[in-house]
């Protein structure tokens, strides 16, 4: 075997990702050193809690809870604690002792990226994250480096296994939520606490990763509008079906063209066209589909999220890593110079589907379609049915052209102030053409 | 603007690439030199007939016939020739006047890899290549780096546009190969001389680049087993139909475990569920679908050939090549150490389908079951219908196990030979389980 330098990798976190980063590292080490050019020596394992149970066989001598120590003297330091704190401040030890950072923390590079990614720039070191965005999907480089000559102009991403396990399931059993959401549970696929899925936080968090690849610039957390899949249920389901579409958790980042060119980043459930690549997402899978300028569409498709599938994503950055470090020169920095200006959600145009429950008598379409016209929303189709048993009620589906978010929610305030509908039974975005 | 270290930037040929990448780094310099960290200065373009005729409003005054020259001081030297020579010599002499180059000349690749990464790695240099796989498609950073920890187990790629096409229409409109093909020839998306896409050539090219990726080892390409998609005809896409099958013209790289692990590259047509990812790329896209120890299944997909989609990988790998320059080191070389064997054709374990006339009468099934049996083919499906209006003549479907190529072939003769069979209709492999 070639003597290669050696090279000290630091791992903080044994959890699902870590010990598998960890086992792969020690499996596959001289095959990994063949490919890097350099040997990637495991100097040790940070964790809160020696005692803690672990499902690994991992050599015990290797676990410390002195992280700082092991920090000191690696070259290459792999986060995956999670969390902001300590991650946080491990990083930029790690950084300002001249190592370079792996890690798949979307959290964190979503609230302090800048921070961090301005502190390895600082001392010529380079933070790698293959695996913060979607999982064991290659997306980072090909938005980072391969698109970098091209101008991308609409991100649609299924970034969050959870949610798209329980939509899917949804939509193909006919289930309800809840009900879906306790198998999830139960599986393993979801928490104890569904939050940072079911309400759209960590789809929020990857979708400022990608807007900020995919337009280089700074995308703030908190310019990400975000809706979760709560709300969504058997009857929103089903209507989507019988109009050709699949309810997708969406992670959408849009070029939007004028004076000044601005984007848009925001994640809400929406409605896709069946014939759409993203529709046939299944399961816990995830796809980001890239419309670019010159390159047209692309999709990168597979698994989201799993410890093993992760830490294919992570060992792929510490050979790039190590890759690095070998030919030296310093890093190279996040591309963040365009400053585009973020919109807010009701800046954004998109075509919309609202049902609506409306007294089944002469005139209401007529004064529903005036009320649409005059708050600057076009009709596309119309499909009106009556419904209960009652036959005093009609379900009226109506699909727009793209309008404004401000004018269709002001228009939906209208529309159910009017006396003529009786419900406003959902409001879903159109996403996908 | 910030005032940027400006890079030269030399580029041989213009043709459909090349007067795209030309014009896109004229449109967008701005912006691609805020991503870059670098002004990227067109120096000239490399011609070798100034008074061709050419669909484009560049400058004139950039074009020359002196590609030496423009080579020379060059920091960027963006190869679109194609072809061997005098491709190969114009970047060996880039090298060595101390340019990284940028190319999508998959021939020249497949066939003088080797010479061209070497001298690359001699003087620190890096040759990109993103354009040379599958066009637009970014599909070379992600073996190279974002699953160089992993271990790739199997490639499939539809990597050819040209032959997508023409099987797609087949499969959708039931046309027969020489009118789809005389369309394409129309339509510009083949070639007048179709032999480099309809035999396979291009797609050996592509595939050798591929596995010489995916298993950190070199590929030659004449150990690429290939076979082109002219045999195929309208009764046999009818019979994969009607079997739940597509054909699709795959490159297929896999790894082969055994005392010594071993590699397989081949490119045939090969029939694919209709439930697998690859059965819905359609007209001239293409897909590259990974199958990875750790990362499980991935799916690369987009345009895999066009002007301006393969302007877009080029521009990436310049922006690539002028960040490096900027960050300073060496450039990082290519991961050929595996040096993993490559198998024969006759050593491959696939599935099959075979279609068989046979004589209506007793005992034939028994009798070709026997020579299967004895062949170690171990049959899974048999499907017999009565053709023909005489009513004599039937004929039979097998779906076989996993067999070795060598043991098939051979069955497939004695089963000729048999007295039995009247004809064997086709023998094609299937792929995607």
């Amino acid at each position: 075997m070639t003597d290669y330098r050696k090279l000290r990798v630091a791992l903080l976190g044994a959890g699902a990702v870590g010990s598998q980063v960890a086992a792969l590292l020690l499996r596959h080490g001289d095959e990994l050193a063949d490919r890097a050019g350099a040997s990637l020596e495991l100097a040790g394992i940070a964790v809160r809690d020696l005692e803690a149970p672990r499902e690994t066989d991992l050599p015990k001598e290797l676990f410390t809870t002195d992280a700082e120590s092991l920090i000191v003297g690696a070259d290459i330091v792999i986060e995956l604690m999670g969390g902001i704190e300590p991650a946080r401040t491990n990083i930029l030890q790690a950084i300002n002792s001249g190592a370079d950072v792996v890690t798949a923390n979307k959290a964190l590079l979503a609230t302090h990226g800048p921070e961090i990614f301005d502190a390895a720039d600082q001392v010529g070191a380079q933070v790698y994250y293959e695996a913060a965005a979607a999982g064991a999907i290659p997306i980072i480089r090909p938005l980072r480096d391969s698109l970098a000559g091209d101008r991308v102009q609409r991100i649609m991403g299924i970034v969050n296994g959870t949610t798209n396990y329980i939509l899917d399931r949804m939509d193909t059993e006919g289930a309800e939520f809840l009900d879906v959401l306790a198998d999830a549970q139960a599986l393993g696929y979801a928490e104890s606490d569904p939050t940072a899925d079911v309400d759209g936080y960590d789809a929020a968090q990857k979708a400022a990763i990608l807007a900020s690849l995919a337009f280089h610039t700074t995308v703030p957390l908190d310019s990400v509008h975000r809706e979760g899949i709560t709300r969504i249920d058997k009857t929103m389901m089903d209507a989507a079906r019988h109009a050709g579409y699949v309810i997708k958790l969406l992670a959408v980042c849009e070029r939007i063209a004028g004076d000044q060119e601005s984007i848009s980043v925001r994640v809400y459930p929406a409605l896709v066209d069946r014939s759409h690549p993203l529709a046939s997402v299944h399961g816990a899978n995830n796809a980001v589909f890239v419309q670019a300028e010159a390159a047209g569409n692309l999709m990168f498709y597979g698994a989201g999220a799993g410890g093993v599938q992760t830490a294919s994503a992570v060992l792929g950055d510490v050979v790039s890593a190590a890759r690095r470090h070998i030919a030296g020169g310093v890093g190279v920095g996040e591309s963040t110079r365009a400053n585009m200006p973020i919109v807010p959600i009701g800046h954004v145009t998109t075509r919309y589907q609202i049902t609506l429950e409306v007294a089944d008598q002469p005139g209401v379409l007529a004064t529903v379609a005036g009320i649409l016209s005059e708050g600057r929303v076009s009709i596309a189709t119309v499909e009106q049915t009556v419904t209960g048993e009652d036959a005093v009620t009609a379900r009226l589906v109506i699909g727009t052209h793209k309008a404004l978010e401000n004018d269709l929610s002001e228009t939906v305030d209208r529309l159910a102030a009017s006396g003529v509908v009786q419900r406003v039974v959902s409001v879903l975005r159109v996403e996908g053409d």
